[in-house]
Parts: C-alpha cells; sequence; structure tokens
C-alpha cells in the first residue's frame, strides 16, 4: 500500500469498470464486518472471502488512495466510510422510479437500496388507473408530470421498470427530466445521450451464466 | 475465425467467466437481429452494438468452435441457437422458486426469464398464509414439500427471493433437494457446498456502479 500515491478522496483517475464492481463487494464485506464487531481487518481477510488474492484486494484499493496502517491493517468503518465517498454513496442519492408493476412494488420494498443510500423519492406510471393511487406508503405520479418534479426536487437517478415497449419512451422522458443516471430493467436496448450514464439488468443472463455453470460442472464431474 | 480449433457443440475448455457473460450479450443481439428478419451478421456488426471490436467477438466465440462463412460472416439463426446451446438454454430449464412476496411476484411475471429458456415451475413459501394461495396463476407450496417436489420433477435451478435472515435455510432446503444452481437475490452471504453453483444478484451494486459514474462524469466535465 506503500506505493499508493493519492490522497484518499481524490478524483479516481481511469478507473477500470472491474475495479469499481469490486469495491462494492468490498463495501458488502465491510458493513458484515462492522455489524460483526469487527474493528479493523486486512486485505487477506477482506480477499478471502471474496475469493479474491490480498494483492489483488491492496491493488484494487491504491486506485483511490493508501487506507492502511501498518501492523493494523485497514479500520473497518474508516475503510467503509471511504469507499462509500469514492462511490458516491456517503450521501444520498433521490432516485426516480417508473414502472408500478410487480418489479417497482419489488423495488420499493427491496431494502437494499435505501440501506446503501438510495432512496425511491418517487413513484411514476402511465396507466390511469394507477396515477394517484399508493404503492408500498408512496404515492404514483403521472409519467407527464417527471420533469417537472425532478426540477422541483434532487433527483438524479431514474429506474425504468415497465415493459419493453415503453421502456425507450420512458428513458427519453427521464432524459427530458434531466435525470443523469438510468438503471434499466427492461429487457431491450435503449438509447441514450453520451451525457447520461446506463446500467442494464438482465436478470435472464445471471440464469445463463448458472445454467452454463450446471452443464459444465456436469460434463467435467 | 479461421484459427478457431474446435467443432461447434465441444465440450469447453476453461472458459474465463466475463467471456460466458459476454455470450449472453451476443445472444441477446442476435436475437434482436433475427427478430428484425436479419439473417446474417458480422463480428463488427456484432460488437459495435455492444462496444467491442470484432476482434474480440472473434475471439471469445473461437472459444466454443468455428461458426463464420467465408464473405457471409454468421448465419444470425444458426450462431443463436449455437449460443443457447453453449450455455445450456437450447432445452428448458424448471426452476424453482422461494419465495412469493412482491420480489417473487415480480420474478414470475418477468418475461425474460421464459422467453431464454427459464420456466418457473413452482413457487415456494413458509408463511402459513400464502401456502395454497395462488401467485400469478401459480400455486404456492409449503417450503417443508420442496424436497419431495424437486424428487418428482425436473427442477435443477431455485431462485431465493426470500429476506436476509431466511436466505442461508432456504439455500439449505434446495441444497437438500439436489438443486444444482441457486440465483440468490437476498442481500446476503450465502455458504453452499462446492456441488452446487450460486450466482447472487446485489441490485444495490448496480446503483452504486451508477452513482460513481455520474458523479465522475460530473467531475471531469
Amino acid at each position: 500500500m506503500s506505493d499508493a500515491k493519492q490522497k484518499s478522496g481524490g478524483p479516481p483517475p481511469s478507473v477500470p469498470k472491474a475495479v469499481v464492481s469490486r469495491l462494492s463487494l468490498y463495501l458488502r464485506e465491510l458493513e458484515h464486518l462492522e455489524r460483526t464487531g469487527n474493528k479493523t481487518t486486512s486485505s487477506s481477510q477482506l480477499g478471502s472471502v471474496l475469493g479474491f488474492t490480498d494483492a489483488q484486494v491492496r491493488k484494487d484499493l491504491a486506485h483511490f488512495g493508501q487506507f492502511g496502517y501498518p501492523g493494523i491493517g485497514y479500520r473497518t468503518a474508516e475503510l467503509t466510510e471511504a469507499i462509500r465517498e469514492i462511490l458516491g454513496t456517503n450521501k444520498q442519492w433521490e432516485v426516480a422510479l417508473v414502472g408500478a408493476g410487480n418489479l417497482g412494488r419489488a423495488l420499493l420494498g427491496y431494502k437494499g437500496f435505501e440501506d446503501h443510500g438510495f432512496r425511491i423519492a418517487a413513484v411514476f406510471d402511465s396507466d390511469p388507473a394507477k396515477i394517484g393511487t399508493s404503492v408500498e406508503g408512496k404515492e404514483i405520479y403521472d409519467l407527464a408530470s417527471l420533469s417537472k418534479f425532478a426540477e422541483i426536487s434532487r433527483i438524479k437517478l431514474g429506474v425504468i421498470a415497465v415493459p419493453a415497449t415503453a421502456a425507450q419512451h420512458v428513458a427519453n422522458q427521464l432524459v427530458e427530466a434531466g435525470i443523469e443516471g438510468i438503471m434499466n430493467f427492461a429487457p431491450v436496448t435503449i438509447s441514450l445521450p453520451d451525457s447520461v450514464n446506463l446500467v442494464s439488468v438482465d436478470l435472464a443472463i445471471e440464469l445463463e451464466q448458472l445454467s452454463f455453470a450446471v452443464i459444465n460442472r456436469a460434463r467435467e464431474g
């Protein structure tokens, strides 16, 4: 860790995506260690649970600063907070959810979002039968009012939980409302201007990876 | 493509995980091309939509065989079917879903599963108020009957859609029932014997990647 060149919290250089996604995994493990009363940890402890080497952990973290102490390792609470700052989740994000069907309901009840700094601030739908009703204690607003809503709130992120046929239209509305990042659950490719970030969640891909693993283990065995 | 060394469908050697997940992306794009009437495609076309080079596409596919034709490129339907065979989704998988809450309901309604070869064959819960009722047209069975059910059906995969506190117990039940692959949505680490494959879906990780992208774009801009 002594070769880290920046102080914690400095602007990260161009960091590979895989490193950023491992930060999330380290953060989960650190949160677990904190909950179970571990005040300090080591790169080998952090790595072993996740199946990475200690060298990998140190190299990943070195992209963002120097976090360890000689003879101590990492202070759990401090490293947790540092990674949250890097990921931007040390402050709360306000999120617009579009789509109040089963998936939207599940996401509203998904504890992992609020626990990690993402609050669904408002729910939108274009179905007149749903607009004005409540879901999980939140009122459903007309999709047409999204732009006005985002302007007066601090909503920066949007989640698309509508059928594939409606996804591009919703994406356009989110862009028009000034949303900077979109998480898309609809099983379809959507086009966005370069200024808007996108993550797409295709749950069938995860199952395909699983079926591949199962049949190839069967072949090996 | 001329340097591919195996025939399509042969047992893949040890292939990096990232390659297997890109196969899913190629498959999505091929399905789209097929739907829109494209009978052939090329590695550069396949790659460009997904942001990969044509060399990357060819290298990925070469792990599994030789699929292109000189002067033609890939036959869309044929490559689609070949990738399905590699991933194991050319036949239908029967899946046990455990957890009939909002997430379970959303997964039951998730069109992407059945479209890609995964049929939720049965739904289980341990809540006496839910057992015996129906959700999305499927009866909810007692979790305690999982083992018996899996034995007489062809269920090989299980999906955990229960709260974090119940996830390990459900995982144990799935293992006991002879399930070979588990997809876990509960935001908790679960332990499995080496013989059982696991994919964990942590939706907050996707949002963390998005917030990282948004704040770093903001810093750059």
